[in-house]
């Protein structure tokens, strides 16, 4: 069933998944379009950014972010249109970018929204390369990384929205960049398209060997987004006074206890007392000042003009097709940045 | 046989380890007096520091400094007296640092000693409290920790030289102090002595559950010089920011491979991840600017001098038991700065 204007579809988290997603854990109910109040605007959604700190939000552990609660619509960020409104500042039309998760229709007071105008171009572009994947890419490679000309810069999920705006920019910033995907037909793109010094299969057997033969100068920039055997693969390379911004570990979103041995900890910790490695893990909005955000939008806004960065986005049709496209994400079977047209 | 004026005694590195060092390690060897050429002095060691980063230059492995070669006197750092100078700058009588290592005579040009004057208070102290160890505390509390008063600092190994500097640092910048050290002698020295608020024995079957009772706000700060189960007991008790200064993973030193699982390679990442820790790693002559150097002693000896700091060696008396106390060392049975009278 499509979005229509007198149901509200919700996909809610109906059961807390062990490992990864399945039938029983998102669930599509349907309700009425929800009726705004005074100073309220009625939204409906357009886009909805799938990512992986999903995953974590459905586990009911101590995280960055309180965990969804069972029978509650499931989060997310999406880009929603303005619908009816008794909000100043909002007009019927304007697009925003909401945090109302996945579902058709919600209530705002405003305060939670940013206004992207009438007819902004690519709406969907703020989920992305204009929005927090982006911003991610951009804070955490340049204010904890801190690249300098010269370096080399291995970025794992390297045709993600992250991974690949990573790249981007550091070979902006005069670095040898090595990015590293699931597949031949990723790694292709990474190079030729994103203009990556190399990019390796990290499904092939000799992938370790690869990586090294790949980083003949070691690695002083290591962006962590999955964790697992690319993390290890990376730990012997590391220089000394690497830096390891922290934003995800995505292959292990989906473990239900510690995995089997042999326990890598003395590896990590060794090779960060040994080789001086910074490592920080970072969430996008509380870690940096809101100034930087507007030097992200700045920058990114140049580049994307210029042409010197690209984007790709996998776009999904219809909102029941969400939970699948979040496990294929999760599995590493997305390509580019998905975003579900809901509406 | 003690040392005399025409043997020079030397402790080579005679076999690399597998595991903890035997008798095939350290071997003592004797040799003649070196005399000094022109621009040389003649080094006779009264103090031989004994600290656990000698156990990994004993290894064939890429770290941040050279191994120790094979026939090679094992590396240290000393207190040694001149004996005779053709060094401008030295006088006979001067007592230096230096880094000839475990042997009882060595020559010099003059450029890797710091000169101590004819007769330092307490020379074996330029060992501990106002050398390395304590400068390792000073640098990796202040520069990395960052500590704010209120703030809940926990650190291992607390009655050793560098856990104990650390602990009482913490307390003059108004920290909450959680020691942990290996049985009960050492953790009522902890508190009594040094001031913590609390110390823990890691010996103890209940130590995990210690150690959360006695962090009730969570580990703001946890000092990481010993790895393995502390390590793992703190992760869960780390609070959003936390920093993590890396200065060693004793427990682990002696490994001769990675140990059996689970692996815990999740918990570190994911833990860095949610809880945006930052962990460093530092080696203290080369991760901080000689400036510091300076406001280090200027501190310390203030902290010395109130009592606000107080100091606890451990004295072997002899350079041919050197081995048997580094073993000590690396097991935990030390108690205090251990330190080699040789002289």
């Amino acid at each position: 069933m499509p979005q229509t204007a007198d149901t509200n579809r919700r996909v809610v988290l109906s059961e807390r998944p062990n490992g990864l997603p399945d039938a029983k854990t998102l669930q599509l109910e349907h309700s009425e379009v929800p009726t705004p109040g005074a100073d309220q605007v009625l939204l409906r959604t357009r886009y909805l950014s799938l990512d992986p700190y999903m995953r974590g939000r459905m586990n009911d552990a101590k995280s960055y972010a309180e965990p969804v609660k069972l029978g509650e619509v499931m989060t997310g960020q999406v880009v929603a249109e303005v619908m009816q409104s008794n909000c100043e500042g909002y007009a019927p039309g304007d697009h925003v970018l909401a945090g109302s998760g996945w579902q058709d229709y919600a209530l705002s007071d405003g305060t939670d929204l940013r206004n992207l105008g009438q007819t902004p171009q690519n709406p969907s572009w703020y989920l992305g390369i204009l929005g927090m994947p982006a911003y991610t890419a951009y804070a955490g490679l340049l204010e904890i990384g801190a690249p300098q000309p010269g370096e080399t810069v291995v970025v794992a999920a390297a045709s993600g929205p992250v991974g690949a705006t990573v790249g981007q920019i550091a070979k902006i910033k005069g670095c040898r960049v090595v990015g590293i995907a699931g597949g031949p037909e990723k790694c292709a793109h990474v190079v030729e398209n994103l203009g990556f010094d190399a990019c390796l299969d990290h499904k092939s057997e000799t992938f370790a060997a690869d990586l090294k033969a790949a980083c003949p100068q070691g690695v002083d920039i290591y962006f962590e987004n999955v964790g697992g055997k690319v993390l290890y693969a990376v730990l012997p390379l590391l220089n000394a006074f690497a830096r390891m911004p922290v934003c995800g570990v995505v292959s292990w979103y989906n473990l239900s206890g510690l995995p089997d041995g042999p326990d890598f900890g003395p590896a990590i910790m060794g090779t960060i007392l040994r080789m001086k490695v910074k490592v920080q893990g970072f969430i996008i909005y509380d870690s940096f000042p809101p100034s930087l955000f507007k030097d992200f939008i700045r920058d990114m806004t140049g580049w994307l003009e210029s042409g010197e960065v690209t984007y790709k986005e996998q776009v999904i049709d219809g909102l029941e097709h969400a939970p699948a496209a979040l496990n294929d994400l999760l599995l590493g079977n997305s390509f580019g940045k998905m975003v579900v047209k809901v509406g």
